[in-house]
């Protein structure tokens, strides 16, 4: 007989957090991982924080239902805002946001660099980032992109309107800032955004170094681990559930995971 | 003592309704009206019929439970997808959406006219408007507009980034329409775009004449009403619930009302 498989439970909004997923399952093989997308209840970004805790912790509890050994918190904006409320829901469980290890890769890519974070208007309005870089003895600016997030969802993640807010959002970003040397992004998104970013930097003679906090994220996770032991073969390596159309969730998921998503599960979390 | 005035309820997923209010607050200055706006869990427009429905239908319980005599669903997309479910839980309480009024005040505009229709994913895949034109004896086409209602909640009512959404979106639309006369806007968040809308249109060389529900469905409303008393002048005459964060939506609305809003009180209907 095998042993239960270590299960990682993780959790976003809604696709971005797929990103994330990605990188955990490139860097740790042997866990089973459980992923929710609460996109009944999306965009988190654009809402108050006694809202984002409410919906944060009834998608971690269910995580929790389904066995969750550890959780990490693929979406800035619940990381930012709910990640005390998170961890009261988890008792013993570890819980792992998206911010520390993103404002960590940022300093170890220049320990004497200027950031600007991009992120939604919810994580901005925490301060989440600047006080974890602050602690780091780095500068940062942040920066609400409300609109980036509905212009990946419409899958205009390489055209010209897309450029030109990104244009908007980072001259505006960088006129508070132009000493930066690092470009963080802090919403779980952006990663399918860093080619048009890096074009438009670019052609604003502002190469600067673009950090997500996807990979930094999953490395954070692996440190935190236990010895795993190899999954069994018949174990199940990922399942996916979603709060609202599963149909659109398989669609769009794939392009954030990088190859097909298995069969989405619906939840009703209520409300 | 006076008798209870007569209450209008009055129901968006956010902001957009308020522009439906303000031609009824206009059109019948005798009633009373309650407004709820679903805030916590907008937008509606890129969800599934059932995510709709159930959204709807606590929303308008709430409604119902402040005493509302008649309702109005002031958002195309729970128009679209959750009217019979509205219907169903209002029981004797009448209930009026903005899709039949706006069908049909695009039909008195131009009777022999094509109309383009522009509304929310949602709204777009119920086929809604056209079943309703088709009635009518109208043909039209439904285009999806995904980033209209993000750009107009940034506020960039008059932004270039917002023309050049608008002018891809047309084009498409006239595209598979060359012989459009009329163009009815299908989403409450929309009549705040009608005068860069008139630009954009004009810059295409393509005139169309533009129609919005908000006074054609404060006209089916007064239609329906029976004779109102005059409001006591201790009444309130109007009262503003949120779902979620009232500052924003004191903020916010005040735009779509046309001028400031009364407080706003945050309710909590779960989820």
């Amino acid at each position: 007989m095998t042993s239960k498989p270590f299960t990682i439970g993780v959790f976003d909004s809604g696709f971005g957090g797929l990103t994330v997923l990605r990188e955990l399952l490139d860097l740790i093989p042997n866990a089973r991982f459980t992923y929710l997308g609460d996109t009944a209840r999306l965009p988190y970004g654009s809402k108050s924080r006694t809202t984002i805790a409410r919906y944060a912790v009834s998608s971690t509890n269910f995580l929790l239902r389904e066995g969750a050994d550890l959780l990490v918190i693929a979406c800035n904006t619940a990381t930012a805002l709910a990640l005390n409320e998170i961890r009261a829901a988890a008792g013993f469980v570890p819980v792992l946001g998206v911010i520390e290890p993103g404002a960590h890769a940022a300093f170890a890519a220049n320990p004497a660099g200027s950031v600007v974070v991009l992120a939604t208007a919810a994580t901005v309005q925490s301060n989440a980032y600047s006080r974890t870089l602050d602690l780091l003895g780095i500068r940062s600016t942040e920066k609400a992109c409300p609109l980036l997030v509905p212009l990946v969802e419409e899958g205009w993640t390489a055209h010209p309107v897309t450029a030109e807010v990104a244009r908007i959002y980072l001259t505006e970003a960088l006129m508070k800032a132009p000493d930066a040397t690092t470009l963080l992004l802090g919403c779980t998104h952006y990663p399918v955004l860093k080619p048009l970013l890096h074009t438009v930097l670019e052609q604003m003679h502002r190469p600067l170094h673009i950090i997500d906090s996807a990979r930094a994220t999953a490395e954070a996770v692996l440190a935190r681990l236990p010895a795993v032991p190899p999954l069994a073969a018949e174990a199940q390596p990922l399942a996916v559930f979603a709060t609202d159309s599963v149909e659109k969730f398989q669609q769009l998921g794939s392009r954030f995971l990088g190859h097909p998503l298995p069969l989405v599960t619906l939840v009703d979390l209520g409300g």
